[in-house]
Parts: structure tokens; C-alpha cells; sequence
């Protein structure tokens, strides 16, 4: 029986060879320019994605959350970096993994290097988070004596042991289009590595200095002079990355697929069952204009074509969702088959539905499909 | 040991007596009016809190999946309402399920009324879903053939019964304020009933009218000649109905507690430990700006007070929540301490989350909360 015919509800189906060739083409990239790949895994979630990632040689790994580091380790991963910052509730916890995996933590304070130091019985690799122009978190770049007072606190216990400076360049995001995702890159990587120098010259260390964000590791063609990157969304890419320039229709390994319920070509509407409980509510900007993501027409074996050029999702409720598209155009969509949607923002999407249908039909759990905590 | 100190990350505070004022407001408002009450369950998607409803001599319910009416009746309830336009994929388990409850579905195309024949082997409530203004799903309001002849296709067969006229007003939540909105109910409200009307002269019956969105339900001194209302978010509010006057910060029941994980007084922003993945990403829109959620104090019992003036979820990315608040406020929440977020949508946190936690300690899950489907 074809794949579609299988289905019933909203499912994300995974194109697991068009995951593998990104794994392959992001692992190749820091290869030949010799930086230590840690892939961000908040993207997937996945321990059976994960042996992906293993199947071409990764053995470090990002992650967002204690919770996620768990889970992780659960499944073999024994170099971890929590990209977060910490969160003093779950020292118990970091501890515990700590004394299990290489254990990286970021902070960003001094009451947080305090509060770890005297909690440790493992030595944990420490990050100081840097905000290298994203505004989110970390200390500021530009303001090196904070960044200088921080690391000499963290080098005063032995079970905190400095490792580098770590910056995400969330504003790689917002670029309007790929040469200026790759000029901010640029300049993210330059502050970083003006920032080493300085700590440097100050006596603290040679620090590693690690970024990455997809849009900047995909599209420039050299990663900098940095010792690691850590790109998550790259796995799968999805419509926010394809609006920037970023990927190809043909690289997004991720679709939802919809049942068509109703046709109002009177208003030049299609509605899905697929609403934000299974895409989460994250948006693509484009020309000014917001929508929820492109729309695929789906093969009966799961695999998708080209997004229809003027259809997109334009709102979502909890479980619908309403696609523009012209009365002609929807003849193709009856009620009751099958529609695609390209997610806005995967990761938030893959949170959404916690689990995976491979183009063989295999389910594949995420790490939060089990019982809450 | 006080509730927050046993907490270690973002977590869905429940205030079980708000709750269940709500259910009784809303159950007695109904019940004055001689209207039949089926509050909707997908906000909070519990059968505990179901529970709640019984206690309030409640006994016919609204849901928004086929998936979501098998949780219910799996916990006993026997009269269900799937308020969402027939997924004819998931016609197996209607059909089964139609076996055990009395089973409302609803309908909006002659095609999935065929369907619907030729698959059932047991008797199903039928209601033509009616678009009064939202312009989501549902037929036309103002063009009554269309109308008339689905409601004589259902009336083909004996295992489709015709039982009446469903819309959701859900332009009321776009209302500027608390005027408009019961404006906007009673616009609906007359539509269906002059639609009723029409077809009880065209000899098609007397059919039932059913309405029903928590502000309108809310804040509309008379619910007007309804036969049924269907609320469902009133038993939690949230940040958009507090927005819309709709309701008092008194009567939101949830809450999400994060911890705190970095302060930036440079720039007057907060970051907790609470993102995207948790809130959900809908938003407040308050004088033509965004924001994800107004923020409270927490006290140690897990009780809250009313919203800091100044105080807004300002971004969310996948596990950061970004609150703007002045470096003056932000000294009362040190990294490591707790402050709750008034959810922008209650029905998609909750959602997002799968389970709460009562401020007894007791946890209580969702039907999502098992392994997905």
C-alpha cells in the first residue's frame, strides 16, 4: 500500500536521504576547514537521527536543554554541550551528568560560576556565552572587562574548567537575503575571534571560540577562524531557510502532511487539518507579508514536489489550516487527500509533534515523545 | 517544602479553585438561560479536569479531533461533538466510535456527507457548520441554497440525523474591546437564527442552533435563542482574553513558572527558562505591537499576583523567553528564582506543555501526554 494511503491524521514525514545528504554536506564543510563539527541536536531530537549524525563520524553534540543532554546521554553521546544558559535549578541533574559525559555548560554571570562551583563533584567544561549581536543572551562583545571578571571567576575552581566563548548569531535570521547572512556571519566570527585575542593578551588563556548558526555555516564558504561550529536546523532546513536564500526546495527533509477538509474557492481557500498544535505558530516573513509556510503537492510514496508557486499557509487555529490558493489550483486537493506543508521553522515544528514517519512508514520517537516529566 | 522549590524547569501551573468558579460561572449562566452547556475540551484536554465539568453537572461535550473524542469517551463521557470539519481519513474510528457515544459531527460539503453514508454503521448527529463571520470554515451564512441542499443530502439516509446549525463566532477575538465583542456574538447569533428560521419555512425542519467562543459566551448578558453553547477557553483565560477586557487577571487559571537564567538591565530585558516550546509563539496584539504574554510575580505557594504593569514577553525563541521589564523590576527576580507568564493562548500552551501541575503538587496530564498516535 503507497505511503499516503496508510495515513490518517497530520504526520511529518522525514525524507531521511535528503537528511543524510545535509548531515554529509555540513560534516564535509567543517572537515575540509578543520573545525570541530558539534551539531545542535534541539533540531531533531531524535536518537535514531542522531546515529545519522554518528554514521558520519560526529561524536560531539549541542543540545538546548538539561532534559535533552539526558536523553542524549541515555543513547551513548558522551561529549555534550547544554547551549543554554544554565539554568540553576537542574544543578542536581548537571551534576549527575557531569560525572557520566564531558559536560559543557555556558554562563553568562558570575552568581551562576559561584553557585556551580560549589555544587560540582566533576569537572564541566565552561562556555562564556558572548552576544556577539544577536541580543538574546550573553555579555555583550563589546564590553570586555565583564567577559575578562567573569573568566577569572569560573578559573578559580578546579571542577570549572574554562573552555571558550560561545556566541549564536541569531541575527543571521533576519537577514533580508544570503549575502547578508553571510556578511553578519562574517562579522559575528570577527568579534569573536577579536574578543580571543584580547583575552589572550590578558593573560586568561588561549579559549576556544565556537558559533554557528545554519544560515551562516550553510552559505559561507569559508566558517573563520573558530574552533567549532554548532548548526541544528540544517538537518531538515524549512521554509524560513528556503525565503532566505539559504537552501533549495530539494533539501528540506520535512513535510507535514495534511488531510484536505474544505474548499472555499469563493474566497480562494483550502483548510487542512494541520493547525499550531502540530506546526507550532513560528512564521516565514516575506516581502513584508507573514504566512505559516509553503505548500508541496505529495507523491502517494510520501515524497514531495516543488512548492506551488503562489499557495501558502496564511492562518493557523489549533487544528486548522487555511491555504490560499486559487479555485483552480484547489481542484487538484479534494477533500480527503493529502496536502504538504513545508514548516515555517522545523525545530519548532518537530517539538510540536514529537515523532517522525520515514518514507518507509517507520515511526521515529523524539526524545519528549515519552511521559512529561 | 513551598511548591516552587520543588520545581526545576518551566512548568504549567494549574489554580484548581479558579478553574472551577469558571466552570460554575459559566455552567450557571447557561443553565439561567435554559441553554444547553458542551464546553469544548481542547483547552484543557484533561480528563481530570473533565472531571470538574461533571461536578458541575455537565454531560455533553465539544472536541476538536476525532483522536481527542476516543480520549473523552475512553473517560466516560458519552454525548461528544468533534467541532472540526470531517476528516474522512479517520472515518474507521467515527464509525466505531459512533457505536459507543451519542456523536455529533459536522459537515460542510455534500462529498463528505457521501462519505459519511457509505461508511457508517450506526446513527450520527450531523450539524452543518456555518461560517457567521469568521470566514475560517463552514458554508456561507448569507447564501442559504447551498445550505438547503447539504441539509437535504444528510437528510438522505437514517444513519445521518440532521440535528442542527454549528458556527464559532471567532470574529469576536479580534474585537478591540469588551463592547464589540458581545457586538459581534449577537451579529452571529442573529445570523443563525434568521438561517434557522429559513429553514423551518423551506420545510427542512426545526434544526438546533449551536454557538459558542469563550469571549462572547463571556461577556453577552443574554446568549440569546441558542439552543447549545460551546465555549471551552473561559475554564483558564489567558493573556489575549485579559487584553480584550474579556476577563479579570483574577480568573486566569494557569499560569507557566520559569526560571530565571539571566538578567541584561543594560537593555531592560529578562531571560528566563520558558520558550516557544512551551508558551507556544500566538500573541497579545495591545496597541498594534506583539507580545507573547503578560508576566506576574509568583509567590512560594505557586499562587500569583496581577501582571507587572510595565512587563511583556517580548520574543520567544525555542526554550528563551525574552521579558522586557526595567533594570529597577528586575532586581526582585534573581537568576535561579521563578516568575510566571499569563499565557498569550492557554489552549496552546497547554498544548505545548501536556501536563500541569495543581499548587497542591499533584501533577495532572493531558490526552497528549502518552506516546503520540
Amino acid at each position: 500500500m503507497a505511503l499516503l494511503d496508510t495515513l490518517e491524521r497530520p504526520t511529518l514525514l522525514l525524507n531521511a536521504e535528503i537528511a543524510r545528504d545535509n548531515i554529509r554536506f555540513m560534516t564535509e564543510k567543517a572537515r575540509q576547514q578543520g573545525v570541530r563539527f558539534r551539531p545542535h541536536f534541539k533540531t531533531h531530537q531524535s536518537a535514531a537521527v542522531g546515529e545519522w549524525f554518528r554514521d558520519a563520524s560526529v561524536s560531539a553534540i549541542t543540545v538546548s536543554s538539561v532534559d535533552m543532554a539526558v536523553y542524549f546521554a541515555n543513547n551513548g553521546w558522551t561529549d555534550i554541550t547544554i547551549a543554554f544558559p544554565l539554568n540553576i535549578r537542574q544543578l542536581r541533574t548537571v551534576n549527575a551528568l557531569a560525572q557520566r559525559v564531558r559536560l559543557g555548560v555556558l554562563v553568562e554571570s558570575t552568581e551562576a560560576v559561584k553557585v556551580l562551583q560549589t555544587s560540582l563533584d566533576a569537572t564541566v567544561d565552561v562556555w562564556i556565552k558572548i552576544d556577539s549581536g544577536a541580543g538574546r543572551t550573553g555579555l555583550p562583545w563589546s564590553h570586555p572587562p565583564a567577559i575578562h571578571e567573569l573568566a577569572r571567576s569560573i578559573q578559580q575552581n578546579k571542577n570549572t574548567r574554562l573552555r571558550g566563548l560561545l556566541t549564536h548569531a541569531g541575527q543571521t535570521y533576519t537577514a533580508s537575503a544570503r549575502d547578508e547572512v553571510a556578511e553578519r556571519y562574517q562579522t559575528s566570527v570577527n568579534r569573536m575571534t577579536t574578543l580571543q585575542a584580547d583575552l589572550w593578551a590578558s593573560g586568561l588563556g588561549l579559549l576556544e571560540v565556537s558559533v554557528g548558526d545554519t544560515p551562516g555555516c550553510t552559505v559561507s564558504s569559508s566558517l573563520g577562524k573558530v574552533d567549532e561550529i554548532r548548526p541544528g536546523n540544517f538537518v531538515f532546513y524549512d521554509s524560513q531557510m528556503l525565503r532566505l536564500g539559504v537552501c533549495t526546495p530539494q533539501q528540506i527533509a520535512v513535510v507535514l502532511a495534511c488531510p484536505v477538509v474544505a474548499h472555499h474557492p469563493e474566497r480562494g481557500e483550502l483548510v487542512v487539518y494541520g493547525g499550531a498544535v502540530h506546526l507550532s505558530k513560528d512564521i516565514v516573513v516575506e516581502q513584508g507579508l507573514t504566512h505559516y509556510g509553503y505548500v508541496v503537492p505529495l507523491n502517494s510514496d510520501g515524497t514531495w514536489s516543488t512548492p506551488l508557486p503562489d499557495a501558502r499557509v496564511a492562518r493557523l487555529s489549533q487544528e486548522h489550516g487555511i491555504i490560499v490558493m486559487s479555485a483552480e489550483q484547489m481542484k487538484q486537493f479534494e477533500v480527503g487527500r493529502w496536502i504538504g506543508i513545508l514548516p515555517a521553522h522545523s525545530c519548532l515544528t518537530v517539538a510540536a509533534m514529537r515523532s517522525y514517519c520515514t518514507l518507509d512508514g517507520k515511526p521515529i520517537l523524539t526524545g519528549s515523545s515519552a511521559e512529561p516529566a
